[in-house]
């Protein structure tokens, strides 16, 4: 990730950004969870029943699994939006160029013609045939604000983030705490047998509860403090 | 923080390290706790009572509180001493000046002359007249290989570390669970009373127990895990 700095792709607070992600993939005992595969599978449910679906793409995501964004959002049909905290243009064109070197076939984001409501200045900044239209985004590793934005704009929002008491994780509609290069190849290999079976589909997103959820990975966590001690 | 790399005072690394500290700063309820505040009275006590009391200082405690740590330094008399995770001369030289130019007559680093045993290569450098011959070390932010070293070494190790599970703090005799910058100004305002009082000092001192002290910061962790949910 240090390296990714000096590439162009990570900004210098997304290393910060990654060790508070460290720290709570630590408390969740670095592994998937039960907890973490079950709204995997109702993220990749909605992704399939969705009519327009986005993955949205940071610096630290592009960083750590450009790949596997690229395989998962062919599995699901969805687009790619490179979509940047700290957006310059030159790193836009850096990230969106990473991506379609790890396979894709076009990372939407260069030429930013829409505003995302409710949000200041360059974050809001999306396409108009990416995010702005879309029905479903991903937005694996994503800040409180935007997450927020996309909500009240409308979007069905499935977030992966770390910490369950985010922001980001509670504005969610769908929120996997797991650690993203562990998730992403999860949901892709998910996706054949969701695509066959949409009765499931609908079953797992109409029994899923996003507070329960990540009650359910707090309490993982309140259980791992305690058993990690010597 | 992000500032620092460009000044060559921090690693691109000490930035995620930074990351994993905020998190836990956030499970503690960024402030200090009466846990914290009782531990950092008997490192106060013990680096009164030391012979040889040195402050070590990485890239990180320079660049968060480097004046904190230069005054809390003349408070006990430490020396201060820099000791980088990721060595290089250049380095060594811009942290030292940097916590010259915050106020400290000298740091010591420069010319390491003498090896940490049980550590591999670089990270063992320290000097003679600092860390290899001093009796009590207070790190602040250490690693765990060099924090067990120093005590397998026999030095009296006092350590500030905001993950009461790791390593580190595990490792120190004395481990203050708290953010650094509330930390060292507090230990500073500690000194004069405890200078005066050599009872209460060995009182303090005599009554602390790493591991209860430890094992209560969790449960502040595993408490605000809780009441942190909406």
């Amino acid at each position: 990730m240090a390296n990714m700095v000096e590439e162009g792709i990570v900004a210098p607070t997304g290393l910060i950004a990654h060790g508070r992600g460290e720290a709570f993939d630590y408390l969740l005992g670095e592994r998937t969870t039960d907890n973490g595969r079950r709204a995997e599978m109702v993220a990749v449910a909605t992704l399939l029943n969705g009519n327009r679906p986005v993955i949205s793409v940071n610096g630290n995501t592009a960083a750590l699994c450009a790949k596997d964004v690229v395989e998962l959002a062919e599995a699901v049909k969805a687009r790619i939006e490179v979509n940047l905290f700290h957006r310059t243009e030159e790193r836009v064109q850096r990230v969106c160029a990473f991506i379609e070197e790890a396979g894709a076939k076009e990372a939407l984001g260069r030429n930013a013609d829409a505003l995302l409501p409710g949000i200041s200045s360059d974050r809001a900044r999306c396409t108009k045939e990416g995010i702005y239209s879309a029905d479903v985004v991903l937005v694996p590793l994503e800040d409180g604000d935007r997450a927020e934005a996309l909500v009240k704009f409308g979007k069905k929002v499935i977030a992966i983030d770390l910490n369950p008491l985010s922001r980001t994780a509670k504005a969610a509609h769908i929120t996997i705490v797991n650690e993203v290069t562990r998730s992403l190849p999860a949901m892709t290999a998910m996706v054949p047998e969701l695509r066959r079976n949409g009765d499931k589909r609908l079953a797992l997103i109409n029994a899923f509860d996003n507070q329960q959820n990540l009650h359910e990975a707090m309490e993982i966590m309140r259980a791992n403090l305690s058993s990690m001690q010597s």
